[in-house]
């Protein structure tokens, strides 16, 4: 059983979240709210998504697990105007949710769950360093880094307390240098990881640019990278794979 | 003889009701104002327009007809600012169309009205339903149409005078419900029809969002959408043929 | 020796002039400012750009030249906001252009001046005819003709004092006349050429829309473009040559 009034605004953040990495998913409807988990083929890229009951106008569901096409239900949601409201149904017989905003109905076919890439469990990592910073610097980070290369290396400074986001080109470099002024929170540790550019610029697609980011990082581990949606009432949690270091 | 002097929206709103059809028409020059009629090389949308003199600044013809290649014709017309006014002269020696907007000239070579399809015959049909409605709930049951399906169905249900915009696709289904509530007019009537989506796709780009638009419908008949540009001063009727439902 | 700081948005200007012809350019860092001049390759258009010590916040250097990428340096003056200063300091030792913006370091590298095309010699002309107008008038022409032709008349009515800029398709023709009223200032002179569209479309591109444009023009001659940035402590010539009027 699951039926559900959500804001188009916090559907729309939640899904985004998930399908910059995945074009399908399970997801969980738990009594407490939604939970989505997916790792992308590679399995470089993970994404863990809570999306409480609160943060629903209302919500019942029992504990059901259904498969969905993101691309799709994203853009059914996309139908819907800034302040709507969606309806989301699940009919138990025909395994089709039923989506109503505003006098429009749409039944989106279900995919079996089985068919679906496994859940990936989540590592639980005590990661030495820890930065908050808003969404925003992050975002000119990343962009920055692609003028020149293909990876990205996020790096601690423990003795100056900065946070660094530097690539290196075949002929130019980039730096962005981070002191604790331009950051919310800082806990310096070791910490100097690199990554591909391209999984960190899809989950930077999906961070609203004034979210705050918590950045999990260590030496060559992989980052995690936090915020919330929904006025705190949705978690997500993004976690990548490191690029081994050659020099 | 035709000299003419028109705002360039409402030049470009009359305009772009054809063009979304064909590429050439005919337009007549009668005393009373223009009008074009039009189908497309399928047969299966028509056209029907007529801009009254009132809708110009300043209106002069004596009844003639000119062939234009349409999107030439809107290009010049873009060139215009929203405020500024198209002067229009036909030069009956060279047959050329002289459009002059604020100090640029723009001299159109005219096509031969013979070499352009013949204008349609628009059929005068008794249809049993009538439902006015706002440009954008149509534009709204179109756009969801068109992520399930090439096929758009139009029905009227009479117990509840309510207007269906639906679709059927191979997995997924939509149905935009407009009850009396959400209608500026209905006159239910049997009615429920199916047609493609391509065209009335290509008719909602030149209805505004703000139209009052008149349908017409019947069972298994065309459907005739009708509405208004230049404050009433303009008339645009589209005709539509169905498609044979197979269930 | 080079150090200056310079707000984004002049930066951009001056850059945006000479990218608009070539993809590198050597820069002359005198000591009362920069200097670039450069010439497509085809050496058809050439741009003269001086840009004075007074339109930077600060500004040191003592007569070197460098090569640079015009496209990656605009990509990294694109990083800057509106209101932010860009920071730009020479390596001596390793031939690199340090170019900070608020936190942000990028390292360019730069190119040997001796492997860029030689800069041109501006030929000092003396142009019977002077017109003075605004960029947006200049760019509505050069709009208007290309709908119909590859290439643009500029000409002078002696009599009336007006400008045409004029184009002649295979049908249709178009004529934008400006008249002493929508010019900032006109010296009537024996002027009538023909130029390549293309050249003046990229050399639009760059010209402010509420620019002073001051266009220099004669019989068969070459035309000079001239207008001003960064309050005026910025001059950019062009210089195209005639195409052969065939008629």
């Amino acid at each position: 059983m699951f039926k559900a009034i959500v804001s188009a605004a916090t559907l729309r953040d939640a899904l985004d979240s998930v399908s910059v990495l995945v074009d399908e998913c399970k997801i969980r409807l738990n009594e407490e709210g939604l939970a989505i988990r997916a790792v992308d083929p590679a399995n470089v890229g993970m994404v863990d998504l809570s999306l409480d009951a609160s943060a629903f106008e209302s919500y019942e569901a029992d504990g059901g697990v259904i498969g969905v096409n993101l691309s799709r239900l994203e853009e059914v949601a996309g139908m819907a105007g800034a302040g709507d409201l969606v309806h989301l149904t699940l009919d138990e017989e025909t395994r089709k949710l039923n989506i109503r905003i505003d006098g429009l109905s749409y039944t989106l076919a279900l995919i079996d769950p089985d068919s679906i890439r496994q859940e990936p469990d989540i590592p639980d990592l005590d990661l030495p360093a820890n930065i908050v910073l808003e969404g925003a610097h992050l975002d000119r980070g990343i962009k920055a880094a692609d003028m020149v290369s293909d990876h990205i290396r996020l790096r601690v400074d423990g003795t100056e307390e900065t946070f660094h986001i530097e690539a290196e080109g075949d002929t130019d470099d980039v730096d962005l240098s981070l002191p604790p002024a331009d950051l919310i929170a800082i806990e310096a540790g070791a910490a100097d990881s690199l990554f591909s550019l391209d999984y960190l610029k899809d989950m930077n697609k999906a961070i609203p640019s004034d979210a705050e980011v918590t950045v999990e990082l260590g030496e060559e581990f992989p980052v995690k990278l936090h915020y919330q949606i929904a006025e705190g009432m949705g978690d997500i949690t993004y976690m990548l794979a490191p690029r081994i270091q050659s020099d």
